[in-house]
């Protein structure tokens, strides 16, 4: 079997698990090189994960002829260049989410690849869940009619230091974003409005970065259907990621994941064991699907399931919700910039 | 035992229901007497009841020293009035909800009846369902620490018919206003603000009633909680009524109602039945604990459980988030009116 | 309203609960007397739900020609012989289960009752609970295909005191009784032969006594099914009553009963409260159902849905299921006695 | 990395599951031959999985001095033989199950594991999954204290073809096996006797082999506890797998798993998706987990979680329970065989 030769930037949290799901769940991919401004994290992956080449630099990787395509996992604030870079070295691109805080700068990114022709998918691996795919699927099927009240409820079971919560551009940017795609991928539709009501409920010190921990975004949707976004960096039993979808035929609602299925029944209390305690246990098949799919687009060469736009709009609805919290008043996306 | 005697004033369908709860579970009082606006309804809830009186007029039924306390049940718009004839009369007063639409019309008639000294209960029988008086006491109890986030899950099964839509003072006052009542309850706190996004999803004619049918209610709570109302005129599956409340500690969230626990599984799906399908049979026991509650207040002259002003701040809710809808912008309860 | 007079037989615990049932939930129907071995215990019974007259004794209350049917609720060795008693003095009966341990003082008692064309309807309630009338309807209309595979599990929150377990009859007649009927309910077939495996598992009394605390007790079925019912004197999570049927064409199965609806998330574990804790709270709507149903036959003049022969069989399947216990074999019924 | 170089002697089914496990999911082993009767099937699982050698019989893969370990999934007849030709030859051994059929030869296979000092872990997968590995903690933990009432509730969704089930030694030896071993895992107990009620109700043709499709085993333990194996060929809804234990200190149930957890309301029904269809999908972590036992017990020199003796025992089981169903009588283990 012809492998699709892919390159890693990156080789922190993320950047392993691709790393790691490349080599050992996707037959028809194998990494080739892997770079990471720490070099000794680059050579830790690539011997952990039978990976070849351990690239100087980002340039050196990109360089080399034998890399098809990248995944970028480095920080935030390189994703829009290293997209301007690639693609003018004619890799297909996987890039993780946010592109960038910047509209301009993920214009230029976005153009930079259309010009080249290159395809690029953003790292919404949510999308890939069997939970949410499920609610895709009813909508998109009619099984539940007209979307008409929309609900997403996104908690994480701690918050991460206070002085990663600034420098990740804030909630709306870091944690949101993953929601504010949702918001558009389970209804199909965009949303038009937000109105933000957010405050420091979890950590005093995120609110002294200037940041928020817990927020209630209200979304307003093109097509009439209204919403909300619950936030919290805290809920003490864990990982919280469900959705909910009321429409004019029936409804649609996930619960959360677990790992196990036995309820135990004592003499004060029927319980189970928490649910599964973060993005690393509960999305785990969810990175994998996402980059088979971009492998496959690659290969196939179709169109990216999540693309460059896909990557766009919710930096727009994170503005959004970011100057709706500031001015406490409904705030249309177009205020803050083109959403297509 | 010595019972009290109490007189009802409305024998529609909640008069009804008050009517027979009185008559067959609660030993402490009986109906001593029972007057409708339609004599014929007033005479047919005796018979069935074993009601002994059948009263021309409020004002005759108020005029019987052999009441002792009485039930409100006509409609809305003659609810102050007759508490303040009630009071005047020195009987205790159950009133259905709401009040009135009138923050003037509440005030006299929570005056009045101050100044009489009698008691005043007003209907919230949703205070008295097992599963809201269960999150209220994992509140109280400190089960799940500080509240942060809470949602209230309130829809109906159907609409009623657009002009009662209108004439009732419109989704908020009607229908809302029972979810209003929940919001301070189970948190004991105040609202401080409201937004509210609602829209015309259901009935059109409705819409052309003036009226919304669809809605979500952002509440600000005075102790910095975050929360939202979600009503709909018509959940397809039925009657939803459900509430969530993260707090600093845990969670707490009920679920539906059934009229049994049974799970079929077939070669297509794994189903149950339908919830309960609406007030009358999701609600019927709050509808007996409440009417309990008021009886035993009176009889051992304590403070109902739900007083004059419980029954007036919900009303000024109403009012701001209709306010809200209409301007689209947060706004203050007191930009319509004090709470207190 | 013509009201059916009914004399009550036995104050004890479930006296009362009926005399309570019908003195406030059944208009159809007035208790015109009651009488109990201990005199205080009727006339506190009478006192509480307006009883106009207590009886010296039971031949005194089926005397009175003011009573049309009676209720017997007295100890079970007393059943038998007031069955044919009441059916000699021309009154409808509703008797509890059991009706005797002897087969017998059995068929004694329903040819008195057949002779004299009273109705006799035995106290089996859980055929009128709301969970397992929906699996009986799963059963009837076909959801579910043909009856495969049949469990029952019950089981107790609290052994009763050894003693009483003695001179109940034991666990098989006394506790498992319900169960019995149940298989021979749900499935509308015949239990043809029964394997017991038994043991004392929660109080070594109860073995000194003579009796089991911990049963299987497999049933095969006329029509080729087989099933288990599960029996366990106490479970420390209190009263567990489930049924589950695997059919050709599907299975259903019921789930156990909750005073709320309630989920608590806490750092430690997601947990709810236990379920409802024994008879009284699981079964209080089939108590009145039942109750209603007799009052119905008997004003309607149509069959009882529980008829003697529905009290006679599963005293058949108590012997043989003991007798199995004893010789650990396979029973036939037709071993112990003919079961119609 | 040293890797443990792995022999696989059978390229079917289950063969083609451990070869994809060992190529991608377990770092610590590689599958350095592989062999089958149908050569072709040898050739296209090493094609798919990166297999070097094919051999040409067991004879040969057994010979190679590269082969530390073999994972025999040929047909039953041949594992026992299989064994004693790993052993002479040295190699660690993972074999499916069932060992075999008869005793004599399992006996003659475990000696010769024995005596050769390799490893034998047999495939009992089910003791590596989740929820199993949860309830086996519940009660070594002392979670729910001493177990009293054990339940196993495996069915298939669909029988296998009629001349399968003969083959295979019958349901008692082909499926229920898995279910005598989770019986004696989930306890920690030895059952000493077994008593079967079993009929043919799926399909006719597989009572004309001789065998049965559905069937109730009562367990006792040794340790005073009872319970059920519940086994059917066809469950309708698809895949069953459920355990519950009432123990003295509480209860532990496991549900099944499902490929998701939405649930959909609709005007007619509450609906979920059906469960995970066989054991493919099931039991994948399970089969994954099991492997990285056996490689962990080679390679760290440690007793194999699920051994040798883990093997005979539940055949022991399936004969007793075979002769109980032909003699309709309960059948002590050691009338069969010794069980250990």
């Amino acid at each position: 079997m012809e492998q699709l030769n892919v390159g890693i930037i990156g080789a922190g949290r993320i950047g392993r698990v691709h790393a790691e799901t490349l080599a050992f769940r996707i037959p028809e991919a194998r990494v080739a090189s892997i770079t990471d401004i720490r070099r000794e994290a680059a050579e830790a992956a690539a011997a952990s994960f039978g990976i070849p080449a351990v690239a100087d630099s980002a340039e050196e990787l990109l360089a080399s002829p034998e890399v098809e395509a990248v995944i970028i996992c480095s920080s935030t604030d390189t994703h829009a260049d290293l997209i301007v870079r690639a693609a003018e070295a004619g890799k297909h691109i996987f890039c993780e989410k946010p592109v960038d805080h910047s509209l301009e700068k993920i214009d230029r990114a976005l153009e930079a690849a259309a010009r080249a022709g290159v395809k690029l998918q953003i790292g919404f691996n949510r999308r890939f869940d069997a939970n949410f795919a499920r609610v895709r699927r009813a909508v998109v099927e009619g099984e539940i009619g007209t979307p008409q009240l929309v609900h997403i409820i996104s908690r994480d079971p701690a918050p991460p230091p206070a002085e990663y919560a600034a420098a990740s551009g804030g909630m709306f940017l870091d944690m949101t974003i993953h929601d504010f795609d949702m918001a558009r991928f389970l209804t199909g539709d965009e949303v038009e409005e937000v109105y933000t009501a957010a405050g420091v409920m979890v950590d005093p010190e995120i609110g002294r970065a200037g940041d928020v921990d817990t927020a209630l975004i209200v979304l307003r949707f093109r097509g009439g259907a209204i919403g909300t976004i619950d936030n919290s960096r805290k809920a003490v039993y864990g990982y919280d990621q469900r959705v909910e979808i009321l429409g004019s035929r029936g409804s649609i609602a996930t619960a959360n994941c677990y790992p196990n299925e036995a309820v135990v029944s004592t003499a004060t209390e029927i319980r189970r064991d928490l649910p599964l305690n973060f993005f690393m246990d509960r999305y785990t098949e969810s990175f994998v699907e996402e980059l088979r799919a971009f492998v496959r687009a690659v290969v196939d060469d179709t169109e990216p399931l999540v693309g460059g736009a896909d990557g766009r709009v919710p930096v727009v609805m994170a503005l959004a919700a970011r100057k709706s919290y500031e001015e406490n008043r409904p705030v249309r996306l177009a205020e803050v910039g083109p959403t297509r």
